[in-house]
């Protein structure tokens, strides 16, 4: 029995090590993280301490009160997780049946095809063309129908692009089996599904608070759905995944949308700037509304990327050999020192 | 596709909700957690506050390598995870194909009957036998020869003995598939399970910080092996299912062993006071190892523990109908004081 394998990036203590600076010093353009530090999480955890030898609440119901509250739905449509990566994980527990079938839109996440083959499933991939990477519609309907389960990311990661709302009608209406929408990236595109989720009995739309709400070290994610799909989820998840603290933390947070958005606002402005100064330096920059830019750099994108790790300790997405974006490479908005240390290094480096 | 619900306890919330309680008064009875309050928690918590925004390295060395320094083996023998609970489905996920067989000694934690329906797999149970509950070897040995997987819980939660190393090492000769060796009260036992992990390429330990460490609410346990089978745990994790924090906290916990030494020895003794009490209301108690008490009760114990339950918000662990154990209530050694007003209250109520 083999599975793939999903493909860390080397971590930050390793390139630090390799680079010879400190950990601090690494720059991750390669996370889609925020640069936004959360230092108000200090008051939240603290006074939680003396309660950490219980148990969480296993059904976690005030963090999934929280949820609904942010996302506009009920508390019984709504699923928590060790973020959305667990919620992808129990979504192909629930709903692909070993030797069924998944559909995905390539590039986008690689997690889908690893929950799909450890799922003893097939993957059917279908190609977002360059350059803009819009959804092959057609073909993607075709194969749809006979799926158990699409995948698809909502902005796409890596891509950066949003599918439009009519594609997405026309898909969630031929689809035979569940459409896992990941919306990751959901609050840049200012996107809100709850409507959508009220209307497809066959549609699970995953939520995180690794993006927008600048919390991927806590690892919260949800799942929105209808009460059923809910269940179904629900029924497979083990009973505490989500620590005490972390689900604190994302309440909180989610309570408190106006910190995502005042994040979200100034990655939108730092965005086009980043932009601009990637296509300054000739490379063609996908359009994003997302918080990370897609950059056909040409044959030299690895290299390039390897010697920003390893010799400046700037982390970009690149793309291994066979990969259709492997003349492209992926970096993060962040802040803007951080995006102009990035620029001046790349511009040396060219 | 159905498959078996993991049965929660009701949460603290919805007892107090009840018992028209405050959350605080409620004590837990039945989650075999601590009653130690980790307070020195919030000092490690509150500075990395500035560092959520970041994902957690995907590889957890730091958590691996204090793991690796307290259990006494090399870091490439260690998985961490989002609690034993996590390892339990990788194992399931990792070592039992979809109809393949798994053996369970019941009664036992109900997780693994959980993990092995999910896997479409078919779970053969031999039953230990009252008053002693030791294992049923011959019965053990001749399943466990066709099977893929032998979860075996040592201790044995809910029964509180610790099978024999004897009866181990023959079952570990003769398994044909993977042995998983739940040690989540091994602390309580005294046991050290890494000269078993060198010898045993069929063995996987697995550990937890929710019980002598005190730290149910943070999430983390994990897994002893050879590396190959480490590999093959590995390779089915989702990226990051251990917050920052609780990493940290669980590298802090590991590295001051000797917090978890002082309540295992407060525990021995009170468990001692809690056993003779249960007896003197005429129960018989199971002798046990761990930081848990099985008293058989008798027909009333189902309705005892719901009026314990709902009316004076303690929580012990009970057993529905047509449960071996349907007579039996299992009780958490907690403080003295706590276990004081449980013992006056039962007397009350009985």
């Amino acid at each position: 029995m083999t599975a793939p394998v999903y493909q860390w990036q080397p971590t930050t203590a390793q390139i630090a090590g390799r680079a010879g600076i400190a950990p601090e010093q690494v720059i991750r353009f390669d996370h889609n993280t925020s640069p936004t530090r959360p230092e108000w999480v200090a008051e939240i955890a603290a006074p939680l301490a003396s309660t950490l030898n219980e148990y969480p609440g296993a059904d976690y119901r005030p963090l999934r009160e929280a949820i609904a509250g942010y996302a506009g739905v009920d508390p019984d449509r709504v699923v928590a997780g060790a973020g959305a990566d667990e919620l992808i994980g129990l979504s192909a527990q629930a709903f692909l049946p070993p030797g069924g079938v998944a559909v995905s839109a390539s590039p986008t996440y690689a997690l889908y095809a690893v929950a799909t083959v450890q799922r003893d499933a097939k993957l059917v991939e279908v190609f977002r063309p360059a350059p803009d990477f819009g959804l092959p519609l057609p073909e993607l309907l075709d194969a749809a129908q006979g799926a158990d389960l699409i995948w698809l990311c909502v902005p796409n990661n890596p891509t950066g692009n949003r599918d439009r709302d009519e594609e997405l009608e026309a898909l969630l209406a031929v689809a035979g089996g569940v459409v896992v929408l990941d919306a990751a990236y959901a609050e840049f595109a200012g996107d809100r599904w709850a409507p959508w989720v009220d209307r497809h009995p066959n549609l699970v739309v995953l939520g995180t608070l690794s993006k927008a709400f600048s919390l991927a070290g806590i690892r919260v994610g949800y799942s929105l759905s209808t009460p059923e799909l809910a269940a179904a989820l629900d029924r497979r998840r083990p009973p505490g995944s989500i620590s005490t603290l972390s689900a604190a933390i994302a309440e909180e947070a989610l309570r408190h949308p106006e910190r995502a958005r005042a994040t979200v606002a100034a990655l939108h402005a730092e965005r086009d700037r980043l932009a601009a100064a990637l296509s300054s330096l000739g490379w063609t920059v996908a359009p994003s509304v997302a918080n990370f830019l897609l950059a056909e750099v040409g044959p030299s994108a690895r290299t390039l990327a390897e010697g920003l790790m390893w010799e400046e300790g700037m982390v970009a997405r690149s793309y291994a050999e066979g990969s259709p974006l492997h003349h492209f490479l992926r970096f993060t908005v962040r802040s803007p020192e951080e995006d102009d240390r990035l620029v001046s290094t790349l511009r040396r480096r060219l």
